[in-house]
């Protein structure tokens, strides 16, 4: 087994490599541990001793050190969609952490590496992750209606009294260990406590939003960028558009808090809907010159989708959506309106492919190309999960930070 | 003035280069020829004298030795859009031809060239004409609404008795004479008149499919293609993916006559809805192993739309739309289901910068990297027009060529 030294309160301001020791007394065993068990739509996190099994074959076991809470995880938590519904069930997906141990036929990872879990896996076998143009998987891709693991369909979750408890996402954070395919573990360069913290949000948010900015939209120097919605991904691709030198960066929100935020991420307007008479797209329009070069909707509703089309510019403006759409709506677009050249397309995890380029991501977030300070809000300890999930629903923390 | 040397009666199979001799007699003046005029919504064209005036600033005379008949010419004819229309009028915007003359300024073009019309200009000094991501020009773009000169609101056409006729898209080609804006006059290659004549159909249709197969999807060797809806344009993205080497192309149609065509311009499977019990992307997905690489949507009709959409490839396939699409239902598509990593794009003239890249597109097609002979189905002197109507009407032609 892997411990890590000094284990309780890590602090911020101790930029000391997190040093190992190491124990064989897990390795092949179940281990009792913590976790926050959520036993019922919308019901508070039940913070109890859980039995992790072994990882089996391609898969590995990780002890997490930091996780944090994503909006996916608060509308799963809330059942808002019944198919995808499974309990008693241990959620999260942003996480670092370090390998435990790792199962038979892993050979990119081993114990004591640093790691961070990805909700979106790269086998790097299927027909998809053998091609550039995309960053799905077809065995370990995002896919929500998962709860179980794919080699043999159980679970490595269970009470203290045997019963299974469910995966969520690939992933399972809120937990001292968890299980995850291989596929959905990224390797990262030997970091500091403090670097790793920073980097547990590269598993989602972050990751999402500069991804989307760098590699699906490829926003470039100089460019005009709106995002609409900022929550963490919608700041961080404001932060990806800063960080590719964007010149203008309008942020949109009905929260006039994120304005203030949004500026540490490089936003250099803002545009609050509710003070505008006119339509957003028609203000950007005049802001821009026509429109925005790129626009990015962060925010999940269809009529905002559509104000984040038209804002873009005619002739080669790109609409990237990464705001999930529970509305049965279709697209608000006519098919004539696609002659105008505005172009539109979704962005799954940023268009990262995980395994491959997040190692050179971390680096390039560690040496301080993206930033990441701004985006925790809040750290608990792991215990206070019920109370971190109360700030994101009352909108007051980007990411909270639980430490474990 | 330029006179073409045998005008009457030309052969394909006299291979010589139109050559001309110089009359100075109509310079600046205003040249009175026939014209197929229109004078209501589906009322036969009379085949008339006209007067056409001299070129002002910035335009361009052109004597039409040849002109096609597209669907565009058809629904304009038709009165299909209340909003576009305008009488009497003269349409047509497929040709070729030779500058009669050329108006103050411009540069690029002089007597005797041997040109094509193009409805969609190139002015090259516009934000967009400056811009490698769009053919769109901020002046002279594809405008259905436009009837007289942008110079000086004007029209350049007149009956014999003095009263305006209307200009059509830029073009008005079924006119011996016609006058354009210099960015609506490509200048071709020397070349044979029967090569001229072919080289008509770069005018709109041929250019709009291949470039849609090129520029827009940019089809690569050893790639799936399907193409629902084969008319010409249809027919024209096969030619385009044969080209560039496409393995299968499968076209879709409700017509099998088009399938008989389609095998010349590279089709190599058909399917035709009407025989199919299962939805036609499942079929396509079937014969493809998942889905198509680039899926072209040719039809104008919005479920249609979908069928092509999902039948491209989850996380990369691409679908183009070139279907005019008149019924006012939004795009058939879902915001989430972008995230599968289906684009979808549209295409205007094929992409192609038309003045910049036709001359060399004009030059391959000379060289049979693109085969023009299959899509000219018919040939009529020009007075013939009501009967080249007929035959596209009744789906019995792709490209009627008139003679004048």
């Amino acid at each position: 087994m892997i411990v890590q030294i000094a284990e309780k309160k890590p602090t911020d301001h101790s930029p000391v490599v997190v040093k190992m020791v190491k124990q064989d007394d897990t390795r092949g065993k179940i281990i009792t541990c913590k976790a926050a068990v959520a036993y019922g739509p919308g019901e508070p996190f039940v913070v109890e001793q859980v039995q992790v099994h072994p990882p089996q074959k391609m898969e590995v076991r990780i002890k997490i050190l930091f996780t944090s809470i994503c909006h996916t995880d608060l509308s799963a938590w809330q059942g808002e969609n019944e198919a995808q519904c499974a309990y008693p069930r241990i959620f999260g997906h942003e996480a670092s952490g370090i390998v435990e141990s790792a199962g038979e036929g892993v050979e990119d990872l081993k114990e004591g590496d640093n790691v961070v879990a990805i909700f979106n896996g790269e086998c790097g076998e299927c027909g998809y992750c053998k091609r550039e143009e995309t960053n799905k998987c077809e065995r370990f891709g995002v896919n929500p209606m998962k709860k179980v693991m794919v080699s043999d369909g159980k679970s490595r979750f269970a009470t203290v009294d045997g019963r299974p408890i469910y995966h969520f996402l690939n992933t399972s954070t809120f937990s001292e260990y968890t299980v995850l395919d291989s596929a959905c573990v990224v390797k990262l360069p030997s970091a500091t406590e403090v670097d790793l913290k920073k980097l547990t949000l590269l598993s989602c948010g972050v990751s999402t939003g500069v991804g989307a900015a760098w590699n699906t939209a490829n926003v470039s120097s100089g460019s005009t960028v709106a995002v609409f919605g900022l929550g963490a991904v919608g700041l961080a691709v404001a932060e990806g558009a800063r960080a590719r030198g964007a010149s203008k960066i309008i942020g949109v929100d009905i929260n006039p808090d994120k304005f203030i935020k949004g500026q540490a991420m490089g936003i250099t307007d803002f545009i609050n809907p509710r003070d505008e008479k006119k339509a957003v797209y028609e203000r950007i329009r005049e802001m821009t010159g026509g429109g925005v070069d790129y626009s990015f909707e962060c925010a999940g509703i269809v009529d905002v989708l559509r104000d984040a089309f038209l804002s873009a510019h005619q002739g080669w403006g790109l609409t990237v959506v990464l705001g999930i759409h529970p509305s049965p709506r279709m697209l608000p677009i006519h098919p004539m309106e696609l002659f105008d050249g505005r172009q539109i397309v979704a962005s799954v995890f940023g268009g990262f492919k995980g395994k491959t380029q997040l190692p050179h991501f971390a680096k390039q977030c560690m040496h301080g190309v993206v930033k990441l300070d701004e985006f925790i809000t809040h750290e608990l300890p792991f215990e206070q999960i019920n109370k971190a999930f109360e700030l994101l629903v009352s909108g007051k923390s980007l990411r909270c930070v639980l430490h474990l």
